[in-house]
């Protein structure tokens, strides 16, 4: 038995965004958007305050989600949402934004504190209508069911998982994301590369799941390095986004593996973007999980070319080596050459190794690390050479 | 700019009925089952009394549903949901049980005569959570907006769409297909690869829908088969009930064209079951299309067998060629060979392609065709010979 689960209406393509006034007023008057400043800046939320004023509703920002987001911010947008009697959500900006909406939206009507969900507080209410607009092509956060909240008491970043936190739409629209700068653009794309492949490989991939993940990957490996050369390149952004979308909407429903396991503990620990942590693992994961992943990983291969010829192996091999030249053209760094100091990272591997282990990632992997291999992994990364 | 809908929840695969009771207690205590005396006497009906009962939830059942869905039948099973206050809708069967369903589920909270959808009433409330479990492997009525029922006043099958026609779960259990006998499999298969074809050439396909329409086709053109010569095989079923369902998802958000709205006068005037008059159509329909279809057409070609060489006119006519010899084995006749007089036929041909073009299907074909065609095209259909 599968279980497939997905925001009920995803808008998405050109002039996506056109249509935010009417969805929102299908749900209430008064709304709450949950943004950060740079979208301000950019004049993003002046766009979004003016779409829903002109469909007849009010509006109140809270503008706090600027780094990645933390219990405080759901703290404070949820006063924000009480005090002003809010009835919908509206959020845009990237992972972070989205994540820090969907966890005001849940608590809103459920109650307690957000870590409590990570736990054993189930989400029985209806949470919030909340519409999830991305302005990063990544995360796929609009489509899943996971938030990523930091405890600033523990200092633990909590993956939240529940279908409460579903948005109600996604609105999926690729201009917002054509001024996302270069070092973003290929931290998110690669996040969203690592959602595919690690949903296709994953032992609770299902046939829903794997669909999207081979429609996202075709995308990824086509369009990202043009995305990024050229951030202007309408159509790389348009395939992008939906690629990012489709990913989410695969790895939501059949996990991500060893990358996500391995990569959050460095996230938490050394303040590297999710996506670039993400991307310093891809190669060496990757070359550790081929023996037990040559079929998907051919699947895909083929998939993406569908004339050549060759063994499993040989096609897996040459999947991975192509995964390994995209993310060399976008001049991700090892660990080291990141700035991570080598004593530091010593000190904290056997701490990073039990983290990845306990957030139950590395057993959705085809090949299932120990703790002192998963040791070893993050020491071949710190100074990994393509 | 694109919009996808979908239930927010799809259970399916093996065993997907096992979760019945799960899902449906998430939604109250009192189930109005919505079925008919086929499945009644398959002993589905007693499986699923029990898996709600021992959930913990109390059913009443309607039976009624034994045709093509009416006013009628919506009108009992209404009366039926609210004299045992109930608040959970589960239906078990064909199209025929779901779409009944499925009209009751809105008219429940949202008032009027199930008709007044079809013209200007919106229903702004929430719908009763309707649990949409399929029985046939075709009309992917579990996973979209529309709902097929007849005006019992005035001999009109209303084509009725929107948004709150979207059952809250679809629960396809590929078992439950097992027992569909050779004729019900042949017309209900031929249905999802008329839904899946139809929804990739259509003027309004876009991304998710197509990605759809292709893993439905793949597996349709591989299995339905299968299927029919041999009911029993559960590989076969459980690839037709996924086929399905993802060709509804693809023409709920892309709808269908030429082949669809020239089906349904044949049904309403002649009481052919709804697969069998779009299996009819298949052929005639898709050489009228050709010429202004061949890029789809051979996009398909290549994804079924992307080894194969040829121009794309020389893919397209492959791709024609093997649906109408699938048509041919599963034993499709023509109109004049399923026994309707010749007479008649000729008398109905104008309204008949008054009410084709009225629908507004065939305005999404890629090639629009007159009033004049649509007679001309109902001719050939009528002695075609494969
Ligand atoms: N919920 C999920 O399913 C899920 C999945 C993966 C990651 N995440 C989480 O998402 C967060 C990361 O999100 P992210 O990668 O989108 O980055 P982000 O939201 O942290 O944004 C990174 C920076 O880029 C800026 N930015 C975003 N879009 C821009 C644009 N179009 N133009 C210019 N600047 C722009 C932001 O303001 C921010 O300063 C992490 O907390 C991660 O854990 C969540
Ligand atoms: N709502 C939509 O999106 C949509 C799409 C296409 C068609 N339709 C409508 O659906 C209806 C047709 O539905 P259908 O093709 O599923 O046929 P159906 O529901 O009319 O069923 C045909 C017959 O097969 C029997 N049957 C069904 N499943 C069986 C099984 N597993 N074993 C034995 N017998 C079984 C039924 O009891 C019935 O007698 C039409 O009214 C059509 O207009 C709706
Ligand atoms: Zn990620
Ligand atoms: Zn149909």
């Amino acid at each position: 038995m599968n279980i497939f689960e997905m925001p009920q209406k995803l808008v998405y393509g050109k002039d996506a965004l056109k249509n935010l006034g009417d969805c929102a007023k299908q749900h209430g008057d008064k709304v709450l958007i949950v943004s950060d400043q740079v979208m301000e800046k950019l004049g993003y939320l002046d766009t979004i305050t003016k779409n829903l004023e002109q469909a007849g509703l009010q509006t109140v920002s809270y503008l706090g989600a600027n780094t990645e987001p933390s219990d405080i911010y759901v703290d404070e947008a949820l006063t924000l949402f009480n005090d002003n009697q809010c009835e919908v959500i509206v959020t845009v900006g990237g992972g972070s934004c989205i994540d820090t909406a969907k966890a005001v939206a849940v608590v809103a009507t459920n109650g307690g504190y957000i870590g409590d969900y990570m736990k054993d507080k189930i989400a029985t209410k209806a949470p919030v209508p909340l519409i999830a607009i991305p302005t990063t092509a990544g995360t796929g956060s609009e489509v899943t069911d996971v938030t990523v909240i930091n405890d600033t008491t523990h200092h633990i970043k909590m993956m939240i998982k529940q279908s409460a936190f579903l948005p109600k739409v996604a609105l999926v629209d690729p201009a917002l994301t054509l001024t996302s700068p270069q070092n973003v653009t290929a931290a998110t794309g690669l996040d969203a590369l690592c959602h595919s492949m690690e949903s296709y490989f994953s032992r609770k991939a299902q046939p829903m799941t794997q669909t999207f993940s081979l429609a996202a990957i075709e995308k990824i490996m086509s369009y990202l390095e043009q995305a990024y050369q050229d951030g202007s390149n309408f159509e790389a952004r348009n395939a992008m986004s939906l690629a990012a979308t489709q990913a989410g909407l695969a790895f939501s429903n059949a996990s991500v593996t060893l990358i996500h396991g391995m990569s959050r503990p460095i996230g938490s620990l050394f303040h590297v973007p999710h996506g670039i942590s993400n991307a310093m693992l891809l190669p060496a994961v990757l070359d550790y999980t081929r023996d037990a992943a040559i079929e998907p990983l051919s699947e895909i291969q083929h998939h993406l070319h569908p004339e050549e010829t060759g063994t499993s192996a040989e096609l897996a091999d040459r999947f991975i080596q192509s995964v390994k030249e995209l993310c060399q053209k976008l001049a991700i760094p090892n660990l080291k050459d990141w700035g991570i100091e080598e004593k530091a990272f010593e000190d904290a591997l056997d701490k990073m190794a039990e983290d990845a282990l306990a957030s139950g990632s590395p057993s959705n992997n085809p090949k299932i690390p120990t703790h002192d291999e998963i040791v070893e992994l993050y020491r071949i990364c710190y100074t990994y050479k393509y």
